[in-house]
């Protein structure tokens, strides 16, 4: 059950967070929506369905609570907020086209719905004006916290694509992706936050190190859920796609260095013909029950969930320290 | 003969303003070849085949000359330049997905040998590094031409990617297509060359005006290229590609607009059918002679080019200011 406890205390701490943060993610929204492309319909018939979708909204929230945290008082969070969520939405896009994907969050994902080339230039246009926010709000400290987080995103996304089907893939590589483009985008949001609020130096290392831990806690949980070991739907998360898209994540790496030679022979051969059916993920997922993979992965995260926990440590009580700590309560609570 | 003449003429131009600034382009060819990815071999491997297949680097060439057009001394248009170099190959590497390349200056296209997804991620690193590039020379009025040439050159490339077959297209839309896509890269590679010029803001407002003329023109003609109505090879340009991708460009639009009822249909009947074939396409480069289309096309490039001239005329006589309008002279030089 762990899986449901998971994705319930997760959601809960993040669906308060929003309901706290609503008048922030309304003037987010209503900037994201008024501020798409003047020329291009397609553009803002593509993105909105993209913003509009409902996603966890999770990187927006993130720098917003922590703007909050360190009592921010001015309107720059929002714009940042909305480059943040256009950054995010631009890899998605790119994303679906790269996994040949055709459901996003229980929708047809867009380049299911106006085709690969449209989702590659609208990815394109969401980074540029992104971009152009962030000139807008004219600091030059956050414009380099985000392109070298754009950049570092998009290095973690090329090592991904480059481990596909490679089940020799050693654990390091897969932290050094997950570092890449998760680690980096969520410490980024804490960074911009910490910045605007202007905290001191040691402030901003705080959070930041919060981001990057969370960063890592958040891949690993969300790479463990795509497995769906306890046979639940996971609200907002399309299970089984990694498996699909042969895509080389902790819960599979850890398998491969449990299984005996013949089940790793099933495993590779399963790979090899790129059958991936139901009956090949359901074969996969007995063995990851049988070898315990589910508590070896909480048991990899938990490292990372402490030091986002101590990171807060210093900081004084409040709401939005308690959210911080909900988002990454999943684990910690239990006893393994 | 104008396709040669106008090829040789701008190419005469192209390569002496080459040589000229040869020790520049060593610098920014150096840069860029540092700078890819320390931590992905791949990005090395694309960007470097890319960036070294010899384009005609005519958008850091613009940064370049307009800088030493007003004696800048210092070090940062390398910087820059090879920033819109970056630019410019990931709009390329896009451009080949979305146009499902094979070729590109005669040799396979990048998505021909990396697929596409190696493509599209590639672009988004290229463009999010040239943000960091220009983060790094900290000037947030270049960081605010950039972003904004970069919104507008996938506005651009959104429009024409919607335009794709469109026997309806009106000239303005192409024309609209080709100022966001083309004129105001042009454009941002003065403004960027003049502003680290530190000069003043009517000189700024002169090569933006020149750079916005020279881009459409040199798109206008670029256009007409691709029918080769010579028949002669237009090196670095690979004819007939934007009749194989239905792309809606003026010559087209010109015939469309002169044909009579029965030669429509039969153009029509071409599009409708998508069978792009050799024997099509010479039906329409027939059509386009007996139209007179080039004489007409080059009439729509002229007024472009003498604005693009007109804005220089103030400025004293030198090499630099020689090169701008030799890169424009292919067609003001004749009489029609």
């Amino acid at each position: 059950m762990i899986k449901t406890r998971t994705y319930n205390s997760f959601s809960d701490s993040l669906l308060q967070a929003r309901d706290y943060l609503s008048k922030d993610l309304e003037e987010v929204n209503r900037l994201i929506l008024s501020k798409l492309s003047e020329k291009v319909p397609l553009v803002n018939g593509m993105a909105g369905y993209l913003i509009q979708a409902g996603g966890k909204r999770l990187r927006p929230i993130l720098l917003l609570i922590i703007a909050r945290l360190f009592s921010y008082k001015g309107m720059r969070h929002i714009k940042l907020a909305a480059a943040i969520e256009f950054i995010h939405t631009a890899t998605l896009l790119h994303d679906d086209v790269v996994d040949r994907s055709t459901q996003r969050r229980g929708r047809p994902s867009a380049n299911a719905i106006w085709g690969d080339s449209s989702c590659i230039l609208v990815g394109d246009f969401l980074l540029s004006r992104a971009f152009e926010f962030v000139t807008d709000d004219g600091s030059l400290e956050i414009m380099e916290v985000l392109s070298r987080m754009t950049t570092s995103v998009a290095e973690g996304e090329i090592m991904q694509l480059g481990a596909i089907g490679n089940l020799e893939l050693e654990e390091k590589h897969y932290f050094q992706i997950v570092e890449s483009k998760t680690a980096f985008f969520f410490e980024a949001c804490c960074h911009i936050g910490a910045t605007i609020a202007n905290v001191s130096e040691r402030e901003i290392e705080q959070v930041r190190e919060y981001g990057r831990n969370f960063g890592v806690a958040f891949q690993i949980l969300d790479d463990l859920l795509d497995y769906d070991l306890n046979q639940v739907d996971a609200i907002g998360k399309d299970a089984g796609r990694d498996f699909q898209e042969r895509c080389m994540t902790l819960p599979l790496i850890v398998l491969l260095e449990r299984v005996n030679q013949a089940e790793k022979e099933e495993i590779k051969n399963i790979f090899k013909n790129a059958t991936h059916e139901e009956e090949h993920l359901e074969y996969i997922q007995k063995l990851m029950r049988r070898y315990n993979i589910e508590r070896i992965i909480l048991g990899y995260a938990i490292p990372y969930i402490n030091r986002a926990l101590a990171s807060l440590e210093t900081l004084p009580a409040c709401q939005e320290k308690e959210f911080l700590q909900g988002f990454i309560s999943f684990t910690s609570s239990r006893k393994f």
